[in-house]
């Protein structure tokens, strides 16, 4: 049985934070954690964190707290940063570039295998610094449909403008991609059974403005 | 009387997302909407909905709606887009460039004003195309205290090296710059009265495998 099919996307979208915690607990030796001290480093209740990790069984003891090499573990598992997932990046500008060096996507299990772009500029450079490997290598959008049959490719990186963002999508979508991440500043949605993610970076920056605005120091 | 001192931050982190939403619905030429439609544009549950915006008063009333035009202006006014930041960016690599030239923010109020990084083959270039504006040049990171002294600046966005990046917000800290907006994979913490929004793209990146492992549609 499946444990995870009944935890909320509200709980999902919390996890990464989690798992970032636990990383770092591990790097520093420390083997167990109380919700409580849990709650000081991340800025959260206690009563949230045990909720929260409730939802996946049995991690925490009264009196022993959170076995920190499970729950990291655990959380992986959940999250499937074991599946090595595969991901090609559409659109070698400023973002393409800098997704394309992003240090932390491999670490987690995300391997960028393609990147594509169709300016005559960019095709046949590099995107990935001190890496001239082909993964590396920006490659001309009109061969995508050939590198996608012969490529195992599960996300496609999508940091074109807006204005072809729609129609790159479902390209991407007619060539079996089924999960999509969505740079450009517009809420991209599809019919059908494909997933999207959409990176609002404007909204992060609002919320700061209104922190500043207010001072409202704790995030 | 300020009434947004007890909104919660988390329904003001939910803001940005309304605002694009009922910027849609003002471009679109709709003058009210009830939380029902919301709710199916959205894909939030109208008790939500309803719950979030009476924070904020009456905008709604029973069998008329929301004011598109009304709750737009009221949400701007609550997140202070009407405030005009100025911000400079420090580092322009990738990351940086991609920031120069996103298109959203000048339009929410945010300008960049300044780029800063160290390296001698990026100082005096243009970081914002078809901009040869001294907004859009890069300049020398040693004279960013000089320029801070001289010029309004209230966000410093950095996206410089992990390594690096607590050595230079606490220098952008101590040029009285009080906003920080972070890139660097790693959750920044300073002491005293400084907002800091840290972004994290690889959280978004791992809800996305979750949902591609799962098959989750609605996000």
């Amino acid at each position: 049985m499946d444990k995870t099919k009944k935890v909320s996307i509200t709980v999902i979208r919390r996890l990464p934070r989690y798992y970032r915690y636990l990383s770092d607990l591990k790097r520093e030796g420390i083997e167990r954690i109380s919700s409580d001290d849990l709650s000081v480093r991340m800025g959260v209740t206690a009563s949230q964190i045990r909720q929260d990790l409730n939802n996946f069984g049995g991690f925490g003891q009264q009196g022993y707290g959170y076995n920190v090499i499970m729950l990291h573990s655990e959380i992986a598992r959940i999250l499937g940063l074991n599946k090595n997932f595969k991901a090609i990046i559409i659109g070698a500008g400023n973002m393409g570039h800098a997704l394309a060096n992003y240090p932390n996507f491999s670490e987690r299990g995300y391997e960028i295998v393609g990147i594509f772009d169709n300016s005559k500029d960019l095709i046949g450079t590099f995107a990935k610094e001190h890496d001239t490997s082909k993964s590396s290598e920006i490659r001309d959008i009109a061969k995508i449909k050939e590198f996608v049959s012969k490529n195992q490719v599960d996300i496609a990186m999508l940091t074109v403008p807006s204005l072809y963002t729609k129609d790159i999508a479902e390209m991407a979508v007619s060539l079996g991609i089924k999960a999509l991440w969505n740079f450009s500043p517009m809420d991209l949605k599809l019919p059908g059974d494909v997933v999207i993610e959409n990176v609002h970076l404007s909204d992060s920056l609002m919320v700061l403005g209104y922190r500043l605005k207010t001072l409202e120091i704790e995030g």
